[in-house]
């Protein structure tokens, strides 16, 4: 049994995607139980519809809904023990749920997740991974924005997270890790980024197979397992792919409609479209993981729909399933057995 | 007229694809000349087959060669005064040429480029500005991999810079500037973005129309003409971009020849493929301009064919048409005529 709290108020939409959502994750994982953070009057209703749900879950009534423009420091002084954000993760610190899942705003979330979870021991700064769909399959990519910056030794700990984040989800034993550079000669680079390779290398951990440095371009690929990089450049080169994405698509969709025998041909190319389409659908990589704190958060994307929200809260099944916490800490322990005595001069 | 000279021997296939390309751009610019740097007896007999750019080129032999993996200051070493890249360079210097094209590798030519042209006055770091197809049509990125990290007053540097070749390149009078970040709100970021922000808010130029803060997903939508960011960002964005195209490209040529009934709709859309193709054609937008340098240098990719490396002088051709190093120099005496006493304590 997997227990999964739900911030229902987060989101572009609260309830009306994340009960659907919720709904639609309990179908294909009936050992999952819910417990609801929410305002009673919107969500009775909708709840009703769902009496499967309904069954599975416990419902908390909370007296605020924190708004997806809110800044952090208002969000925990308004939002602190009385929202649903903030009280869907601390059923994660006091046991009512294995993980929580929202779709509300990210530095509120990620605010209200450090100050009740705590970061966890050796863990200095939090990272948020994301899963980047890949000509091989998926990679986990981080930080892709919880930070900006990251010296050595943190981009280290994003890369045993990572790591036991890749062994959580894609149930290998050793994944490949690379560190995000402009170029894959050991000259190149900052010198933050420089100073880990060196470390991952010498490190030489059973649970992590340090391959080098990727660039952008081998995000796609697949070149390997995990990305580490700061938060900085990660979220910029997530949303630079998103952005060229839709953009390629709107030409698509542009070039298939100029004329009357390219409409034809859309018209028999439909399924080769469909398939197309599925392959790019950003809801089926929805679900950021919020990593180094005492307990496992996902964020969903705030735009997102019941299918994309469901995707989400199976990211955290997931992750509970496949003992992540536990992961992490088993290859820090790893990690520091090795105890490097310094992390070079840039982290003095 | 317009005099451009050429590192015949640059890039992956040096003369195979460096004459051919200079014969297209001829065609389209018959107010071109060329000044032709490379080994004689690799060019000979392949400048014969293009009598018209014979007739309009004057030609160097050069005893050495860069080739694509020689470090920066190998080349240097190997190639001062003697090589067709340092060759092709010098003739900026000297008025023999008005831009220099190469598509020898990236960090060779930056560092020959350095060494030979020199730094404007008033700018510290060079930048590489590439152009990037967008929705609405092209942006200006920069810097795409000149240099890693750029505090604030570097940062405008660049800003000044773009905005210049905006007005060369598009014919526009005051183009829109935006700071990439991870967020659009004043308080996000990097402290020396924040600080740029600042500072190009309070500075007014009558040539530049600065737009706040941009995302990594404005990059494709073409929200502002030009987009700053430091060159581990922006080589790192760039490549990201360009996997996700590669990518998709991947997907679409699988999903249109998975069955018969895809394969007959790929024929009758086939002009519609042709006019996506051409839409995310990376020749047209080829050619990184080295900015912040006395003269002009264009890099092409090193892997193109001679329509991409025609592209390349194309962009040299047309920053020399509209004046590119002359609007820079006026945009900085216009930028420091405000005069900023401080760019801020990270500057200090």
């Amino acid at each position: 049994m997997v227990k999964i709290s739900l911030d229902v108020m987060g989101g572009d939409f609260g309830p009306e995607v994340v009960i659907p959502g919720a709904a639609k994750a309990l179908e294909r994982h009936p050992d999952i139980t819910f417990v609801l953070f929410g305002q009673r009057a919107k969500c009775e209703a909708l709840l009703a519809k769902y009496p499967k749900l309904k069954e599975k879950s416990v419902f908390h009534d909370c007296d605020v809904a924190i708004s997806m423009d809110e800044k952090p420091s208002q969000a925990l002084r308004r939002g602190r023990n009385v929202s649903s954000m903030w009280r869907s993760i601390a059923a994660v610190k006091t046991g009512d749920a294995d993980v929580a899942v929202s779709a509300g705003n990210t530095g509120a979330l990620m605010a209200m997740a450090k100050f009740c979870l705590r970061m966890m021991a050796d863990i200095e700064r939090p990272a948020i991974a994301g899963i980047w769909p890949t000509l091989k399959g998926e990679s986990i990519v981080l930080d892709i924005g919880a930070t900006i910056g990251a010296d050595a030794k943190q981009l280290i700990d994003f890369a045993v997270m990572g790591g036991a984040m890749a062994r959580a989800l894609f149930e290998i034993k050793r994944p490949t890790i690379g560190l995000l550079n402009v170029g894959v000669e050991e000259i190149k680079g900052q010198e933050e980024v420089r100073e880990a390779g060196r470390l991952l290398r010498d490190a030489n951990i059973d649970s992590l197979n340090y391959y080098g440095f990727v660039e952008g371009d081998d995000l796609g690929k697949g070149t390997v397992d995990v990305v580490v990089t700061e938060g900085f450049t990660g979220n910029i080169a997530l949303k630079a792919a998103e952005g060229t994405a839709k953009q390629i698509a709107t030409y698509l969709r542009a070039a298939m409609s100029r004329s009357l025998l390219s409409r034809i041909g859309y018209i028999f190319a439909k399924g080769a479209f469909d398939a197309l389409r599925e392959k790019m659908d950003p809801r089926k990589v929805n679900g950021g993981v919020f990593l180094g704190l005492n307990g496992i958060v996902i964020k969903s994307h705030g735009g997102t729909d019941a299918e994309g929200f469901a995707a989400a809260i199976e990211v955290g099944y997931d992750m509970v399933r496949n003992g992540l916490t536990q992961k992490i800490e088993n290859d820090l322990k790893l990690y520091h057995a090795f105890e490097p005595t310094s992390v070079g001069p840039e982290a003095a």
